[in-house]
């Protein structure tokens, strides 16, 4: 590492208590959680995040899971001033306090920063920094989509709003792509056209992947979760484009709603 | 019916004989079979059908089955001069005839040709006229891939055939308005701006897919299977275009190689 972090991901174990209703793993309470955890330690920084970014420097999920003895919170922060309110907040939970997600009340767990064999696959650290310059341009990127995910796409002609639920190429990338640009240091933004062309070359290779509804409030938004593969452009300025952007969903997320459960992706090792 | 039907799908069984090899329910042994079948009876009719026609008035491919004691070859007609040999040479083999499928050696079935409760849902018969004006609007159509199915999209920038493994809408039904056009009569073809037009005001609703291999002799060949909700254009001659392709993909089959094993594909009926 050479750059300061300023990309982190963090799974954060909440237990469900008592026998109060089961948490409902998906929708806007995670989103609350969050902004109360850091509201308790620092109220300036959380009316920072409430405040209607273009893209906010977070993401906040709950990670799909076959155990019902555990919700995984999982939170990205992509701004290096977020890091130590986050991070006091949960120590001054732990240990033994309480959460609420939704009506359902919660001890906090475990916290799990680091990626594996020691953490978690949807845990790690970088910086934008470090990401651009350590990339190598791979012919096959392998993104797997956790949570309910969908790329907006302008109007249709009855004036409701286009949404994308097939990971596309062309959708996936530029999404990522302009994300990045509105978070990185401006010295590593991307050329837009220089993104979207290099996704036009790009082929879906393989995929397994199924529409599905989250819960958001306001009745459910459509999105789709599975595992796709990429042939990424034979020109390899193309490929190191696309494979930053690939594993730099970690952190940024993909598509609309990714501060409310929405777009959670990763790019898979070979491993899996 | 008032036109006379030009459009016809055949389900036909055929059961493995004896202990040699079990069939291999793909690629392009479906469509020998096909071809030698016809040649049995009309031998200028088979000629025809060989001839490296931009698209084949015909589909051949192998239904997905649990059953492994049978063997669904599903065979679509796209002009009513195709009818009577591929009947004749199925009456000619009845009963206890034997075909090949690649090594395998089988014995012919029933041969399905109506469609539900009766029939089957890979089998019916139509005509171009009828389907055309019969049709009524739909809001939503739901499109089962059941083999392989890919969509060709011109060259990649090194060469390689660019291939479209994800179901978009806008690959699917322009795919299905030129295979229309290419068998449809002349007055009921459709104009591909407006098809095309029509396909980007459509969004996917609901899917589950799966990319998928289909060997086709030199080495497999990727598509993709599974099912698609498309929700259609408000504008009902938009929708109208749309649902007549939906229809008749039933018989026309969808994206490449449809002569050999890939893009069976059928509208679902509402009760699935």
């Amino acid at each position: 590492m050479s750059a300061f972090p300023d990309l982190y991901a963090f799974v954060v174990e909440l237990r469900p208590l008592g026998n109060g209703p089961a948490p409902r793993p998906q929708g806007q309470g995670a989103q609350a959680l969050f902004l109360d955890l850091v509201r308790q330690v620092a109220p300036d920084v959380s009316e920072a995040l409430h405040a209607d970014a273009q893209s906010k420097p977070y993401t906040v999920g709950i990670l799909p899971s076959r155990r019902r003895d555990v919700v995984l919170l999982r939170v990205s922060l992509l701004h290096s001033d977020l890091f130590q309110p986050f991070v006091q907040a949960l120590l001054r939970q732990m240990p033994g306090g309480e959460l609420r997600l939704g009506q359902a009340r919660l001890a906090l767990g475990d916290v799990i920063g680091t990626p594996p064999p020691q953490g978690h696959p949807w845990a790690g650290f970088d910086s934008f920094a470090d990401l651009y310059a350590r990339v190598t341009p791979a012919h096959t990127v392998t993104l797997e989509f956790a949570s309910a995910t969908a790329i907006g796409q302008g109007s249709r002609a009855d004036g409701r709003q286009r949404l994308n639920l097939l990971p596309t190429p062309e959708a996936i990338f530029p999404s990522l792509g302009r994300r990045w640009n509105d978070l990185a240091p401006q010295d590593l933004t991307f050329d837009m056209e220089q993104v979207r062309n290099a996704s036009l070359d790009t082929m879906v290779s393989h995929h397994r992947i199924e529409s599905t509804d989250i819960s958001l409030g306001k009745g459910p938004q459509k999105g789709f979760v599975g595992i796709v593969a990429y042939e990424l452009p034979a020109d390899p300025i193309q490929a190191r484009i696309l494979t930053t952007l690939a594993d730099a969903a970690l952190f940024l997320g993909v598509g609309i709603k990714t501060a409310r459960g929405m777009g959670l992706c990763r790019r898979m090792s070979n491993a899996g």
